[in-house]
């Protein structure tokens, strides 16, 4: 009998698994029955930009944490696929630091051009799970949001690509029921354009709160504070702005910090991270781990060990982003259709115990980059994804770090080659910081 | 064997719920084992206040709609418990439109009385329920949110008490997804000043655009737009206020109306309203209705009929509110405890549509009233729950939307009796539209 296999998101990672099997089936395999259960009404992930917060039009918690104007932090060469390059999608060179709506473009392009999208059922998010240890099946259970129902399917694996940025970390701080303001965490930021002449509190030091906060300022805000826990982010950033210890409390408008100094805030930003989420899991399948390299239990960082048809798929912490995915999902892909044969339980863990201990061994970003490029090499050495080189792509990261030390409002104007085509992408018309149309179309004029 | 009894929600329909079983203990009967599932850390309900929007901490929905400042918009001796009196609770007589801290204060009171608390699980949504026609029981999957693990038990009976107030009814029009400010839903809105010096379009005609539109004005917005699709709410606003017909699109900063005008706009509110959403439910358990005063499918308001072993409380579109959510409170609980015996399927849908029939005869707000009294004046004949006068009541709300005619902005200056206590109302010591505190303790001050 067939196997069937569940998958579900439809974003980066669950399209990744859509096109490895489309890549095998191309190449004569006999591929798996799928279904791709995917609760917003097109494909895209996080990729999609919507004006909602909070809820959507049927209850669900919106799952985009995408905002208007959201150009991309690190070089697109970075995480071109190597199965279908940049070249090849717009058929001609772009610069390396493309707005959201091109690499939403770029990512959908790939799966529309094979016959990818009937797998998909949209508006179709999974509620619930079950494993039955007798039949080695899973009952997944689907609220159908179009015709207000839910159903039952059963399959014999399960790939959860459902992602790990959509569900806001929100930590609480003394005061915030009374600010006169609005407060909100960066999961809810959709358009710079409403804190122009404000002065905006961004409480956090990571990838939202530095590209937030240089955005809010890009699109007039007066002045911008960055709170950090532990230490700062360290950039010579201009002088409206500032970065100061943690936050402790707000009284009116005043924010004060734990070094004793004060600011006078409109709006509050918790640019605080993310969770990883997955309440239609029982406790048993469901991965906890905080944000991170190498979170235990995935042999590979994809298969669950402890029930190895339970597949997760990007739930780490990301230098590689898109490629990773695809690595990935071609390792899955091998392992469901039995290419690749799983060692034992405790084989399983002993490696994951050592790349965990790898990672533990940490001495910097450089150091993260070299760890991921050498887990990316070990996927794609086991399985046919083209070698896209990533020990190249990790020069390009630690060159990317570095033009952010000397300017985080102009890193994107710099250039990088594509690791598969050669080609040099070419320089942007328009300095980021004056580029304020962040439309496919203004993007493209430079071709 | 003891019933057992789960509740789903400890807000004002799921605490009557409990009430009422401890009355009956109060009188020597043996209650069934109850378990009240609450997904909140505090009983309350919506009438707790949170300035969070969106998710919660564990990435639940948000319960509450709850905003500052707000104060009752009907007159308390209309929701009046008929076993607790305001004037029980604080000790002396209070004005009639009292802020959410009060009211809150007034609910939890009540319940703070008895040994009550210990019936509630809190953080601790429902996420999954089933029931079997085998055992006649409904299986409760809980999540519980502390310990990030999921448990299920079984039980006899389940009172969904989770409010229709929670989950937002959000439509689309086009060009929200470029407007260069603000949008939210009212489930959203939290604090007012945020939108001082502003002009605010509120998208609706309903009590959210009436309230939420004159709070803006009253804490400093410039002005306010309402934009109807039935017809304006005509009341004789202050030249700071319009109300416009149906928003047809926004074109950055200008809306524009179905009438052919438009409007500049700093921030959009969409006061659309709010969705009956029981995620939870399996389909044939799970009530399917707009905001009416009489959907169907249940027999006096409250019993699945389909399943009488299932209730919901408070579904209803609500003239009253608390008293009502305790005779349909009262009114379940002797179904349950076996006082008061069911009808056949056939004549319980008969009742229904006869009440239904009723309801769509409506000739206005005032008929709307006396089908609403007549309701409640039947439940509280059938059961112990004190006679409150609905009769009398019913004509204090013809008053208040008299009141409301005559100044939108001054109703909540007039004073009513107490039904029970025949005590009227003092004067409040500040207009509404001066008191910019709206603490239990400002209030109160006019002791």
């Amino acid at each position: 009998m067939t196997l069937r296999i569940a998958i579900i998101g439809a974003g980066p990672s669950g399209l990744a698994q859509l096109r490895a099997f489309e890549s095998a089936r191309g190449k004569g395999a006999e591929i798996p029955e799928i279904v791709c259960f995917e609760k917003q009404e097109d494909w895209g992930g996080i990729w999609n930009y919507t004006w909602r917060t909070g809820l959507d039009e049927y209850g669900e918690p919106i799952h985009g944490s995408m905002y208007r104007y959201l150009w991309s932090n690190g070089p697109k060469e970075a995480l071109e696929f190597a199965d279908y390059t940049f070249e090849e999608h717009f058929g001609f060179p772009i610069s390396s630091y493309p707005p959201r709506a091109v690499l939403r473009d770029y990512i959908v392009g790939r799966v529309s051009k094979g016959d990818i999208r009937k797998y998909i059922r949209f508006r179709s998010p999974v509620s619930n799970l079950v494993y039955s240890g007798e039949t080695k099946k899973f009952t997944v259970t689907v609220r159908d949001l179009v015709n207000d129902s839910h159903y039952a399917e059963v399959f014999d694996y399960v790939v959860v690509a459902s992602g790990h940025f959509s569900t806001p970390n929100v930590p609480y701080f003394p005061g915030l029921e009374k600010f006169p303001g609005r407060v909100l965490h960066s999961h809810d930021f959709r358009d710079a354009a409403e804190f122009a002449g404000k002065s905006v509190l961004c409480v956090g030091s990571s990838y939202s709160a530095e590209d937030i906060g240089t955005q809010c300022y890009k699109y007039g805000a007066r002045k911008i504070t960055f709170s950090y826990r532990t230490k700062p982010m360290g950039f010579a950033f201009p002088d409206a702005f500032q970065e100061v210890p943690l936050l402790l409390k707000v009284d009116g408008h005043t924010a004060h910090f734990k070094d004793g100094s004060s600011a006078e805030v409109d709006a509050i930003i918790l640019c605080t991270g993310y969770q990883h989420h997955f309440p239609f899991l029982p406790d048993d399948l469901r991965l906890k781990t905080n944000n991170r390299l190498w979170p235990l239990g995935m042999y590979k960082g994809v298969i669950w060990e402890k029930n190895p048809k339970l597949i997760y798929l990007g739930m780490q912490d990301q230098y590689y982003t898109f490629n990773m995915f695809d690595a990935q999902a071609w390792f899955a892909r091998d392992v469901i259709m039995g290419h690749i044969t799983l060692p034992s339980l405790e084989e399983m863990q002993a490696d994951s115990a050592a790349w965990r201990e790898k990672e533990e061994a940490s001495t910097g970003a450089s150091y993260d980059i070299d760890f991921q490029t050498a887990y990316v090499r070990d996927l794609i050495d086991r399985t046919d994804y083209p070698d896209f080189k990533p020990e190249v792509v990790a020069e390009q990261f630690k060159e990317w770090k570095h033009h952010k030390e000397e300017d985080v409002l102009t890193y994107r104007q710099h250039s990088f080659p594509s690791t598969i085509t050669g080609t040099m992408a070419p320089a942007h018309h328009t300095p980021w910081m004056e580029a304020l149309d962040d439309s496919l179309e203004a993007f493209l004029a430079n071709k």
